[in-house]
C-alpha cells in the first residue's frame, strides 16, 4: 500500500472514524483504523463492534486531486497515535507506504513516522446490510431528533431497553422516543419513503450522540437502512453503522395524558431562567427539587429551599393560567433539559394534578412533546 | 447592612476574590467570601490563609454611581454559591441586605434569594503589612514574569522551597528564578524602585498562577510589597496578598554554564514543532525522551523510538552550528514548555557535552534563559 493524500482532509476522516474507536477495547485490533487504499480512493474504518464509521475519501473531489494511490492495499494503525501524527504532520501533503510486514511508514516535509502496524486480514468484517427499504431525513432534521430526545434516555443499565431511544415508523412518520422512566421525550416529523415502511427499533443513545457529532449542519439527505439487528446512516463519504437494542420498548401511549385541569402558558426563556436560579439552591437539597405554585391568574411563583443554605423564591408572570389552582413540585434539571430542546418563545404546560405526570409542548407546534413526573413534597 | 449594587461589576469583583478561596479549607468560614459595606463602597475578601484577595468596589466609578449603601455592616456568605447567584441574577441591579442573625436577602427584578450567612466577626484578619518600601512593575511585564518562569517550579513537596519562585532584586534588578532541579527558569527585569531596595524571597507558584489569571493585560503599574512573611501586589482596587515561603532558595547561578563547546540557532516556531512530533511516540515510552543529533553543519535531526509502537525522525535546518559534534537526549516536555515562553523568531542554543545542562536564549537578548538537563541515553 503506498499512496499521498492531503492532509487536512485526510485529518478530518481520520478525526470522523475515531468517534467509534474506545481504547476500552477488550479486542486489541478494534484500537487501531483500518485504512483502505483502493483504484477509487482512500478508506477509513473504525468501529467499536456497537458503532462502526466509515469514511471514504475519494481520488479526486470538485475537480481536485485529494489521492494519489502509488499501490492499492490495507492495513490497521494505532487509531490514538495515528491521529495525533496526521493532525500534527508539517506539511500539507502526507505519504503513506507499507514498507514490510504491517510496518507503515508516513512521511511529510522533513518529518519522517515509522509505525508498526497490524494484519488487516484480522480486522472484523462490517455489518452486511442488505439494500432493501431506504428512507432519508434532511441531516438538520436528523441532528435536530436526536438532539430533542436522545437527553432523556436512561443511563442505568437496570432497563438497558431505556438507554436507546425508540424509533417507530407508521404511516410516512418517524416517531422518536426517550424515557428514564422519570421523563419522557417525544417527538414527530414526515419522512420521505419509498413504500409504506413500518419499523419499530430501539437506537442506543450512545451511538445517535457520536452520529450527532460527525454530521454538519446542511440540509442533504441522510438516508437510513433498518435491518432487524442493526440501523446504516448514509451520508455523502460517510456510513455510520450501530446495533440496535434487543428487546421490547414498553408503550410509552399510554403515559401521556389526554386532558388536562390546569394550563399555563410561559415564555420559554424567562421560566427557563428562573428555573435555573431556584436549582441553585436546590442542588444541595433533595434531588434538585423546585416547586411551582400559583399566586394569582397571572403570576407562579418558583421556589425552592436547602435548610442550611438558603432559599430562593421568584414571581414569573404567565401569559395565561387556567383552570384549577395547583402546587406541583419537580427535578429542576429535568425541567431545564426539556425547556432546552423546545424550539419556539413560549410553552404550554399542561397539568392533571399535583401528582400526574405534565406536558410540556411549544406553543402553536405539535410535532414535539416533553413530559415530566412530578416529585411528591407537599 | 444594606445596598444596591450594578450586578456585572460586583459580579467581577466576587468571582476575582473567589480565586483565593478554596473549598477544601478546614476552617469553615473561609469557605464563605466577606463583604463590607462602608461609606466609601464595598469591598470583598477571599482567603485561603495562604492566599487573600481584596476587592473594592467604589461608590462612583468614571461619573457613574455603582453602588448605593442603605446602612454599613458586613457579612460572610458561601461563596460559590453567592458567586453563582450573582452571576445569574435577572436584573441588572442587586440590592443585598442582612435582615436578622446574619440572614440575608438577595434581590434583583423578580427574584429574591435568602441565604444563612456566617459571623463576620469570626473572619480571619487579613495579614497587616506596613507600608515601606514600594516598588512597580507594569502589569503586563509582571504577568510576563510569571509566565515566563512559574511553569518550571516543582510540583512535588520533596523540597517545599522550589514549589516556589526566587524574586531577588539587586541594584535596580529583579531576577526571578523557578527551577524543579531538572531544568530551570530564568528572567531579569529593571524596576521601578524609590530606594536601593534588596529582596531575596520565595513566592508560592500557585500564588503567583492565582495573580496572573486576575490581573487584566494593561500597562497600569502594580505596586509590589515585600515583608518577612509576606507579598503584597496593590492593582486598581485590588489587593492580592501571598504568604511567601521560608527556607533559603539554592543558589542557582553555579548551574549556568558560563562556557559552550556547541552552539547552534534555530528557528523557535519549526523546532518547537518538531520537538511537539517527535513526542508523539516518545510519551509513551521512556519519560517523554527525544533525541538531538547533528546531520552536517547545516541539519540537525530530532528522533525518538518507542519500540511498541514505531519511532519518528525529522531533520531540522539550523541557521547557524558551531562547535564540536553533539548528540543528546532530554525531556520534549521540558524543552516545549521553554520554547512556549521564550519570545522572538529565533533562539541559540549552548551546550556543554551530552551529560552537562544546557541553556537556551532568544536571540539578542539576554533578559530570559532557560536551561534543562539533559536525559542518560546513549
Amino acid at each position: 500500500m503506498k499512496f499521498s493524500i492531503q492532509k487536512d482532509r485526510f485529518a478530518q476522516s481520520v478525526q470522523d472514524v475515531l468517534k467509534a474507536i474506545s481504547s476500552r477495547t477488550t479486542i486489541p485490533i478494534l484500537t487501531g483504523v483500518k485504512i483502505d487504499a483502493t483504484e477509487e480512493g482512500i478508506k477509513l474504518t473504525g468501529s467499536d463492534s456497537d458503532i462502526s464509521i466509515e469514511s471514504f475519501i475519494p481520488k479526486e473531489e470538485e475537480g481536485k486531486i485529494i489521492v494519489e494511490v502509488q499501490q492499492t492495499g490495507s492495513i490497521v494503525l494505532n487509531a490514538r497515535f495515528f491521529n495525533e501524527i496526521v493532525k500534527k504532520l508539517p506539511s500539507e501533503k502526507a505519504e503513506i507506504e507499507v514498507v514490510s510486514s504491517f510496518q507503515t511508514v508516513i512521511r511529510s516535509g522533513q518529518a519522517e513516522f515509522s509505525l508498526n502496524g497490524l494484519d488487516p486480514d484480522e480486522y472484523p468484517h462490517l455489518p452486511q446490510i442488505e439494500e432493501g427499504e431506504v428512507f432519508k431525513l434532511p441531516t438538520d432534521l436528523l441532528k435536530a431528533l436526536i438532539r430533542q430526545t436522545v437527553f432523556a434516555v436512561s443511563t442505568s443499565e437496570t432497563r438497558p431497553i431505556l438507554t436507546g431511544v425508540n424509533w417507530r415508523m407508521e404511516e410516512g412518520q418517524l416517531f422518536c422516543i426517550a424515557t428514564d422512566s422519570h421523563r419522557l421525550a417525544w417527538r414527530k416529523a414526515t419522512v420521505e419513503t419509498e413504500a409504506n415502511a413500518e419499523y419499530n427499533v430501539v437506537i442506543p443513545g450512545k451511538s445517535l450522540n457520536e452520529l450527532s457529532k460527525i454530521l454538519d449542519d446542511t440540509q442533504e439527505l441522510v438516508e437510513i437502512v433498518i435491518t432487524d439487528n442493526q440501523v446504516l446512516f448514509r451520508a455523502k463519504h460517510l456510513l455510520f453503522y450501530s446495533r440496535l437494542l434487543e428487546g421490547n420498548y414498553p408503550d410509552t401511549s399510554r403515559l401521556i395524558p389526554t386532558d388536562s385541569k390546569t394550563r399555563l402558558k410561559l415564555n420559554t426563556k424567562e421560566f427557563l431562567q428562573a428555573i435555573d436560579r431556584a436549582s441553585l439552591l436546590a442542588r444541595e437539597g433533595r434531588n434538585n427539587v423546585v416547586k411551582l405554585s400559583m399566586i394569582d391568574n397571572e403570576m407562579i411563583e418558583i421556589s425552592s429551599n436547602s435548610p442550611e443554605i438558603g432559599k430562593v423564591t421568584e414571581q414569573v408572570r404567565s401569559g395565561e393560567i387556567e383552570g384549577e389552582e395547583i402546587k406541583i413540585s419537580f427535578s429542576a434539571k429535568y425541567m431545564m433539559d426539556a425547556l432546552k430542546v423546545l424550539e419556539g418563545t413560549e410553552i404550554n404546560i399542561q397539568f392533571t394534578g399535583a401528582m400526574r405526570p405534565f406536558v410540556i409542548r411549544p406553543e402553536n407546534d405539535d410535532s414535539i412533546l416533553q413530559l415530566i413526573l412530578p416529585v411528591r413534597t407537599y
